[in-house]
Parts: structure tokens; C-alpha cells; sequence
């Protein structure tokens, strides 16, 4: 087969060029490494073709500062500055949800991850991003923190050209049924087999 | 097993800082999608860690111009202006090697592949780079374009901090053995199984 040649043509009534400007549900999943590296390298084809981006991380903590947020981010200032690219917004859970006002006291991880999809699913509603990064996902849906039929809903209803990404281990059996595209990571040898620890510019 | 804890400590004479910092061979392979995505990935990290970057394709053609390469070369030109982050280098076998002097008249594959790796080969050696992306670089190897023996006493001999991340389908036995870190992408479902083309922010 041709590459870039569709071994099957829907009958679906759509043109090709409908066809293909329809958005993209992908799930990054598996045990290996590379799902959340490979969401944000993916965020960076989309800086460039101008779509606006939003990640959301469900799990690290505020403290480990990944690489590739403060890659992603300085393409965003990048955009302020020159126009190039599209804007990046950076949201995590792990220092509590930017847009949310803290009283004080703490709150509870279930309940944070129930706001951040909540956040979540009015930007897909009012169409605030064009692509969206939701990292480690997987988990707070798990955990049943989050309904994954209701993420269903959301996603599959989503209007206009809004990409999303999802990633993170065990993906739920009903999401996997709604992505388009599902790739899973597989460990197959890993430096910390043989004794090593992660390392910056490596590991994050 | 706590994260971040390794499961053997191995009876090598270092010290795990002196392992923390060795340099890491990866890998990554298989049929599905985000082995270069991920490697790219990897460089936005490297990138905010101050390695510098070396990337360089095997096979994309040089009219493919992959977001991934704007995005990664804006990071450089940003480190050239501010001082964040590190330099980038991208080169393409697809335009002829820009460290090649054309004489005219149409360079082989095969030959142009042996140019690259020749040139790779010096600047490990050299220690030029800190973080090179071999990408497609599987291909050359398997077609016999370039000796994978050769490839893997290079890689084993390279001094100082050098990561060598390489991408493509059915990695060679021997690079996979020299490998600290092996991730196969294996693909579970496409968009083009149902008949859509790619798109530009998602596939390039």
C-alpha cells in the first residue's frame, strides 16, 4: 500500500478534505516510555501549524518541573513576541488548578481532578483550544475519580476542529473505543532495570 | 517498587551519581506511531537542560518540513537570543547534508547515508553534541547502507555525555542489544484504517 494511501474509503458521506480536517482523539497508553513525551512532541507540530494549545497534567507534581513544559512554554512567549506558532497554555493539578481560587486548606486529589475536567469540559464546550493534551489521564478516570462515560460524551460531541490527546497507563476500555488513534508504548528494556537512576534532560 | 527506585543496584565499581550520569542509548521501534514524535519529545527536554542538540533525518524527504523541526529550531534561535536553553542543530539527509559541498549532479541514497553517518561519527568522537536524534536511521542499517557493527563500537566507545536517541521499524539485534532504554510503538489503531488522509498539526 502506498504510503499515505487510506486502505479504506468510509462510506461515511464526508469529503476527503472533511475527512481529513476531522479532529483527532489519540490515546497514548502502555507501560513504556514516550506517551507523554510523544503528546508534547505532538504539541509542537501543532504549535507550529498555529493551533492553540492546552495541556492539562493530572498527576505530576507541581514540584517536578518537566523540560517539555518549559520547551512548550517558551514557544507560547515565542508566539506573544513574533506571532510564529500559536499560543500554550500549562495547566496542572499538582499546584492546584491555576483558575481556581484556594480558601485555604487543602483539597482532596479526587476533588481536584473532578475540577479539572469540569475546566476541561466547558474549554471543549466553548471551543477554547484546538489542541488539547490531557496527561496522565488514565489515572483519575482509574481511580473513578472522573466518569469516563461522561469524558466519552464530551469528546465524542466536541464541535469544531479540537484535537486531543490523552495519556497514561491502563486506558478505560470505553475510551480506547472512542479514540481514533491508539498507540501503546511497550517496555522493552529500561535504564532502571540495570540500577540507573533518571537523570535531567533525560527523564525529564 | 516506589518510583524512581531502581530494582537491581548493579556491582559496576560507580557511584549512582557517576551511573546517573552516564550517557543513555535509546531506542525507539515498532510499527506504531510517535517513535520520532517521542524523540523529539526527549529534545524539547534536552533542550531545557541546556545539552546541546544535534538532529539528523535519514529519510524524510526535505520538502517534508515536520513541525517538530520548526518548532525545535525556534528553541535554538531562542538560546542564540536569551541565553535559555541550549543550541540546535537539524540536519537533512532528504536536502543533501548541509556540511556537504555539492559539486553537482545527484548524490545516491546509499552514499549519502554513508556521508551522514561518517559525519555523525566524527562529532561523537569529537564530542560535539550532547543530545544527537538519529532519526530513520533504522532504514540505512537494514538496507546495508551503512555497517551496523561500526555504528555500535561507535556508540559503545563514545565518550564524555553524549545521548544518542535513534528511531525507525525493526531495529537491528545488535543496536537493540547496545541499548540502555528500547521502546516499541506498537499500533493499535490508526486514523487511516478508516480512511482518513493526515494532517498537517497532527501528522507533520
Amino acid at each position: 500500500m502506498p504510503q499515505g494511501v487510506p486502505s479504506v474509503i468510509p462510506d461515511d458521506g464526508l469529503t476527503t478534505r472533511a475527512r481529513r480536517n476531522q479532529p483527532v482523539l489519540a490515546v497514548h497508553t502502555g507501560d513504556g516510555k514516550g506517551k507523554s513525551t510523544a503528546a508534547f512532541g505532538m504539541a509542537m507540530r501543532a504549535w507550529n501549524a498555529g493551533l492553540d494549545i492546552g495541556v492539562f497534567q493530572f498527576v505530576k507534581s507541581a514540584k517536578w518541573k518537566v523540560g517539555e513544559e518549559s520547551a512548550l512554554t517558551a514557544l507560547g512567549r515565542l508566539h506573544e513576541e513574533t506571532g510564529q506558532g500559536a499560543p500554550v497554555q500549562w495547566h496542572k493539578m499538582g499546584e492546584g488548578w491555576s483558575w481556581i481560587r484556594h480558601a485555604g486548606g487543602e483539597t482532596e486529589h479526587a476533588e481536584q481532578a473532578a475540577q479539572g475536567w469540569a475546566e476541561i469540559r466547558r474549554r471543549i464546550i466553548d471551543q477554547t483550544h484546538q489542541f488539547y493534551v490531557l496527561d496522565e489521564f488514565t489515572y483519575p478516570l482509574n481511580w473513578g475519580w472522573i466518569d469516563v462515560d461522561d469524558v466519552v460524551e464530551v469528546l465524542r460531541a466536541r464541535e469544531g476542529r479540537q484535537h486531543v490527546v490523552i495519556t497514561g497507563r491502563r486506558a478505560p476500555a470505553a475510551l480506547l473505543d472512542a479514540a481514533d488513534l491508539v498507540t501503546e508504548m511497550v517496555k522493552t528494556r529500561h535504564p532502571m532495570d540495570a540500577g540507573r537512576k533518571g537523570q535531567r534532560g533525560i527523564e525529564w
